[in-house]
């Protein structure tokens, strides 16, 4: 006979926000239509909400409704997104809850070319998605791209006599909103690495670091600059979705041992005002 | 002559929610009043926010409010919140903002006895503490306590013959209100250490282990047991005061590589459910 | 006109040891003959000596010799150890340098089943591995797999009438020598696994979870039993080859906020006592 | 009756280097003669080794045997190596050992002033602290910190008009020999602030911004040249002592997602090319 503890009552009945599986490592692949095939070892958490009433959540049911979802034959899936909703879907039949919610964080590779020798280059950068599926709601996704670039000072540039301080920086944008609205990895990308002084690239020949410097040079920009740049690029790109963005500059000040960031938020339709 | 790029417009007129420094490390002094001289080298992080007309924030003012603050004599501040409002007034003089917040994450060092041996032991958590002043509005200050605790699981305990695992967990306990109204970081962590199926020591002799060990297997609780009783006790302990509480409860699981976790808040006073 | 700043005489004629790129991300795709075909995104770090009459080392060459032999086309390796010899040897092409070293440190998937539900459960551990190539010297590699299990405490148990305390632990195995008497990762991670209280799995129902409490309580370990098993089983089942070998074994002990570890060497074949 | 589990045979006879508590916070106070006290929450590392013929350490008795140094009026040391010293020298009253180790990992906090408008700035850096005590041999220490700095690329300099890359850097400067011989730390974290192209400060106002931009463009140097100048100018200022030293520099490149990195090794007396 089994006792099943965790649907015991709670000595304490408060509702809890948030409860199951957190850095769990898998393996999954995925295949846009018409894409490459991208293999990942996500690092995973998998959680719902528990009702005052219930001691616990089975949590094995959890990893269970992600390794079904897997299969033994790698099922290959379209889209991070519908692989996360797949594995809500199985968890929903084999556990109840009121919101439940899936996080995947990974590296994703891709592909560049030098500006001027015109080398191939591989970058990575690291990637955030989560699914969160709710009662009496549109399911919500959200995709988050965090890539390396580098920020120019234009306030030392124009006081200096163009001599000025750069660095390396990261830029962040995520966006929340209905699953069919989410763009490519590969587009919001292309929208933080258009909003820092410079690209960053793995491989730079003299010719290429020479256009490079140059470049960033004359693209002096402030970590406000790049966050502000970020949303409204963002805006101007994904202007047909209806997307929530948020966007983080962080520059890693080379004459500061500190960092120096801008945090913002904007929306492609409709009012930023309106963002508590 | 000196450009003051940053009351420049900006390009992308957008307003911004947290601009600022990350990342500083600096040493402070606290002692409050009858007790320990504490000497800290928190992180620290101050941010404002950004009109949308003005392209940047002057990062050394913020630097420079906490310097002038802690001063050449290092100052010994009554609390952290105490520094960290006076941080924030001296950056008002300097910079204008609606929103400013000063954050500091550093470890906290106390004593504790063994059970059994009554050996004195030092002990080491994390703290976090924020301290926010908006437009009319009161001070909010915020105290997060990170504490590392065990939990003994009582499913496999009542269906496997008191056969169990047990693990290294971490509680966290954040108390957010007004600055008035905190509790001592030392009553918070003995409401953390009392919400574990056992404390942990730095130190235990075998007749300690022994008792240690005993008494956990006696008081089996889930993450989701530890997490309601960070609440409850809270809940007790500071019901004379007005804080919105969040509790977090984290098991590095014995038998799995990933853990298990729980989240959940509640109010000392009023309805939970009004929480959002 | 390009000037060579890298051959210049440096102002202080230091022979260096190791200069180069670190915390280099790429792509790589390993197909064992007959195995399965790995992705990975290894943090590379790639070094080489320099003569204390030359200024510095040509970084991007270092970094081409990757790109290159990685190429356009994705080559797929028959091993790690093969792709890290192929890179030091096109960097001979472009660089010289009397010791050249690349590492990879990457995650590694792989298959599992639950002892008693025969499931199939997915794990992933941390894999690292290193070619060194010098002058005069044959080829070395080191391949490492460190491994999350647990440990049972034997002292207490058989002190406090069966009750002990238990935790999550890592094992590390680390093997030297020539490139072709470097086991497979599969047959590494065996040995660690088979040296632990008990494995862990991503997936347990309550049947596998009795089980393996139960097997854990008649299997205690101490920290320093697993570094010791887990050198004993790797000189066994690696007694044909002639390797150096290192392991190691952590336990994040439930009883106390920090770890316990050992650490020891041995040879797979030849008088131990001969290690340094 | 107590069963001395750590006294048994253990099944594997193997002798092995490192057994022992790690990541242990614990809290001590250093006052140089003269000096200012400074307060540390170290992350303590305590080994030993263990013959072939015992099953297990009494990690109780390397832990106490801090404790009881440090004891509870916080006894104040002179300095971190005295301290470790003492606690090596308790521990082998309490337990045998051939071979000893303490490792103190803490941040240490200094003050600075900005290069033009002399104001005062507190600034950070890592410090690691180890002392060996081995039998027939007299005790070893090391002592090694890590500084931020910059770098300036020289060779995009003089190849691309004035117009280079710039970035945070890293320099560790660490010094292994006789207690007796190990300089300040504060001598040491000065030998690597020279070593860059320019010195980090917390606090810079326009003035030393301008200053300190102009100055590290006048002098470039790869990580390779900082590596080299670490060395040389700890050999020159440490003449009259007897050190061997590590050096390190790191890079991180703003025009790459990766670092770039050289380490070395010198002698204070005596001909480097002795070093192994």
């Amino acid at each position: 006979m089994v006792f099943d503890t965790q649907n015991d009552e709670p000595r304490h009945k408060i509702r809890l926000d948030r409860v199951g599986v957190r850095n769990l490592k898998t393996f999954v692949i995925i295949e846009r239509s018409g894409g490459l095939r991208h293999h990942f070892i996500p690092k995973v958490e998998i959680v719902i909400d528990l009702p005052a009433d219930l001691k616990g959540v089975h949590m094995s049911r959890l990893v269970e409704s992600m390794t079904e979802v897997i299969s033994d034959e790698f099922s290959v899936y379209p889209s991070v997104e519908q692989l996360q909703i797949r594995i809500l879907e199985a968890l929903r039949e084999k556990h109840p809850f009121k919101r439940g919610e899936v996080k995947f964080e990974f590296e994703l590779g891709y592909t560049s070319r030098t500006p001027v020798s015109k080398k191939r280059t591989w970058e990575v950068c690291d990637v955030t998605a989560i699914t969160v599926i709710e009662e009496d709601r549109p399911i919500v996704h959200s995709a988050e791209v965090k890539v390396i670039g580098n920020t120019v000072c234009p306030h030392c540039l124009v006081n200096n006599n163009g001599v000025t301080h750069m660095q390396r920086a990261v830029g962040i944008l995520r966006v929340t909103g209905p699953v069919d609205q989410i763009p490519s990895y590969g587009s919001m990308i292309d929208v933080v690495e258009q909003s820092f002084s410079g690209k960053t690239y793995s491989l730079l020949k003299l010719e290429d670091e020479m256009y490079v410097t140059k470049s960033m040079h004359e693209n002096p920009q402030f970590v406000e600059d790049v966050c502000r740049n970020i949303l409204q690029i963002a805006k101007e790109k994904f202007k047909d979705r209806d997307l929530e963005m948020y966007a983080e500059a962080t520059s890693l000040e080379s004459i500061h041992k500190h960092d120096v960031v801008a945090q913002g938020r904007a929306l492609t339709n409709g009012d930023d005002s309106t963002l508590k």
